[in-house]
């Protein structure tokens, strides 16, 4: 949610046995394709639409049986988006940033997972039959890179659906700080600097 | 879009050469499914999010070619849906409205099928290997038919997302007109009655 405090891991992993850790990962993959012949995707980057009706990102809670956050990610991202997941694991080095979450005692970490885009299409082509398909993850999209020559269509558009939590916080931020987004659309977007 | 003007199927055939003509569908079919154990899914209902990062129904605008209506959508929805449509063929008598768009000389058909929910889980299963998929679709998503406990979370976060042209209302028409919602989320979300 917007005015979630970003903490550093460390201090997130200290914060006690009454706090409860949920992690989300963005899974991306270079694009070399054209919409409508002449304008670049750049890159497939992954986000799914919830059963509450607002965009967000694979992921969950953590449970008391995980050894680590990445194993409760991992077990997290096979539940949503299915068997295409054991062909890679999200590892503590795709980790991105911390937020303590609007919610009381739940802190929420988030990852960014750099595939091929053959990984990705067998993410998209599996995540149908995984377990949650149809409850708790209503569909998998894509995110649009550009923006339309009208100005309003592509990124702008996409910024406007509904997003649970830090989500839309987590998507700029890494769209940024990963250089998914070419700087003409950065400028026009008018994302704030890195902090 | 909101104020579109509504028209009936022969006014909207006699428009003219000068008018473009486009068709979308509304695919669905009944989901036994329980979310958490105890919210009925009751529908899975699929819509797309589009390149401009707003969700609509698929479809597209009919050719020339296209010897009628049905050819040209069933058409689209092959390049845009995959190799699944080839199971079944929306019709005429799927028909649900026609509007006139704010653009120029632009009317809007909709058709609202129903499959079972093995063709509808082909569709999403074959979808991601569509000619346009990653390109003109983003991805399905299916819509949730319930309210969650804090009133917000379902189909009313749904309804606040982005929407292409009428699609919002031709979703809502057909949810209520072909009763895919209980009557307690259709008094809590205030549609309006048929005209």
């Amino acid at each position: 949610m917007e005015g979630d405090q970003k903490v550093e891991l460390s201090e997130a992993l200290a914060l006690g046995p009454g706090w409860r850790h949920a992690c989300h990962a963005l899974l991306y993959a270079p694009d070399p394709r054209k919409l409508f012949g002449r304008i670049p995707m750049r890159f497939a980057v992954l986000m799914q639409m919830r059963f509450d009706g607002r965009l967000g990102f694979p992921g969950g809670f953590v449970d008391a049986q995980d050894s680590c956050l990445e194993d409760g990610l991992n077990r997290e991202l096979r539940e949503e988006l299915g068997d295409a997941m054991s062909a890679f694991r999200v590892e503590r080095s795709d980790y991105r940033s911390s937020h303590i979450a609007a919610r009381p005692r739940v802190v929420a970490h988030f990852y960014a997972k750099r595939l091929t885009l053959e990984q990705l299409q067998a993410v998209e082509a599996r995540a149908p039959q995984a377990k949650d398909h149809g409850l708790e993850v209503l569909g998998l999209v894509r995110v649009p890179l550009y923006i339309l020559r009208d100005g309003g269509g592509g990124l702008p558009a996409f910024l406007e659906n509904s997003f649970i939590g830090a989500a839309r916080e987590q998507l700029l931020e890494a769209l940024r700080d990963l250089e998914l987004l070419d700087p003409g659309t950065i400028a026009k977007l008018k994302i704030p600097d890195s902090k």
